[in-house]
């Protein structure tokens, strides 16, 4: 039996989403851990993101397959999960999945939120969970700048461990600058983003509102096709897995 | 010279705004540390609300009293603060204020939110700053038994510490019950609250949302003056102090 798992955490104490040796701070690690405890036997979860260090999820989405004599009820393997897992990690859902769904695999998109906080600007609750700004961000020069990055592009530019098999081509579909009070806000939509691509891509639209870098290069350093011409990679803390998109 | 600050705090790791005897954990006395040294003598702020160990504010307001001979640039102050407070205390604004400015004796009232985790509901970046429900609430009876506290009363029985020499005597203007699809919000405005009194409020808000009380006993509870009618205090970490009102 397959189920569908959505799950919050906050990415703050782990070494990211996936398994490793040496380390029991990974989130699959201690989703793994917990199910197979429940299943008394060896259990492996596979998550729609593979979320880095330091990044956080509203909703991830994973699935695990059960043994057939050993398929809970997903009310109760939430509540188990739960009730196992350390309190940075909850499950909000837990759904039963064809056996052919896969969270990585079968996902269309995803979404991710990148929280700065504005210079000069202080908030004390977000101070785990948004990049402090080192300069006034003008808005409209990001907006511009985003603009360029919107559609299939190769984006080997914005990707740090570019493999040389597998494809950068990605497409964005929606970049969002939001403004609050405090804070610049990036909401990114697309159908799949390279190893810390949108960390790279809010370090490159950091530099166009802060002056460091003209919106009208950005088609110049996707051309380039090396990591080296893009902007900074923007701290963990800030990012945020928010959706994962299916059919 | 006397400044008026408004400041910000994760009140988790503190035993509340009043400076005690025997701990440096308390939030003028981290705030008083900092001031002593930049003024290079001691210096004593006032709070407009004392708020327990755990509270948190979003816009505490304080002053201080400077020396003549040492008088800050409000900017200057704001950054040094900021520079060696820890990073759970933020000064978000520092402005000269006239001689006679008392940040607690002045004020005219206060706003407080409590945020509460509905019941079955999950979230992993407000387990610091929330009560999980243990019920189901209703939102209607917490609203109909909030409006038997609106108005001037003596709310004794909401207060864990009454003295018998001060009135226990206040005015609640507002109190707005806001659900959204994880929280059910309490903002209480009013002239000012005695000890424990939001807490207390809240506890029986839910009590009354959870049917255990009935929303038309609040009057009976006002009328006996006493503790022990009212519900529980409600955890220090869901209660936020959000803004404090003058003239």
């Amino acid at each position: 039996m397959n189920y569908r798992l959505k799950i919050q955490y906050d990415g703050t104490r782990y070494k990211g989403w996936q398994r490793q040796k040496g380390t029991e701070m990974t989130i699959q690690g201690k989703l793994e851990r917990v199910l197979s405890v429940y299943a008394g036997r060896e259990l492996e979860i596979q998550g729609a993101g593979r979320t880095d260090a330091g990044v956080h999820a509203l909703e991830q989405v994973a699935n695990v397959h059960f043994p057939g004599e050993c398929a809970p009820e997903p009310g109760i393997l939430k509540d188990y999960l739960n009730e196992y897992l350390p309190e940075d990690i909850r499950v909000i859902s837990a759904d039963r999945a064809g056996d052919r769904f896969h969270s990585r695999l079968n996902a269309r998109g995803k979404r991710y939120g990148y929280h700065i906080i504005k210079y000069g600007r202080d908030c004390v609750f977000q101070r785990k969970y948004a990049w402090k700004a080192e300069n006034v961000l003008d808005i409209n020069k990001m907006k511009k700048a985003a603009g360029h990055l919107l559609g299939t592009h190769d984006f080997q530019s914005f990707c740090s461990r570019a493999s040389k098999k597998k494809s950068t081509v990605r497409t964005i579909h929606t970049i969002d600058i939001q403004e609050t009070e405090d804070e610049e806000n990036l909401i990114y939509e697309g159908n799949g983003f390279l190893h810390n691509m949108v960390r790279i891509l809010t370090g490159t639209l950091v530099d166009a509102g802060s002056g460091k870098l003209l919106p009208e290069e950005i088609p110049e350093i996707l051309e380039k096709r090396e990591r080296r011409f893009a902007g900074e990679t923007a701290p963990a803390k800030g990012l945020f897995l928010e959706k994962v998109y299916y059919g």
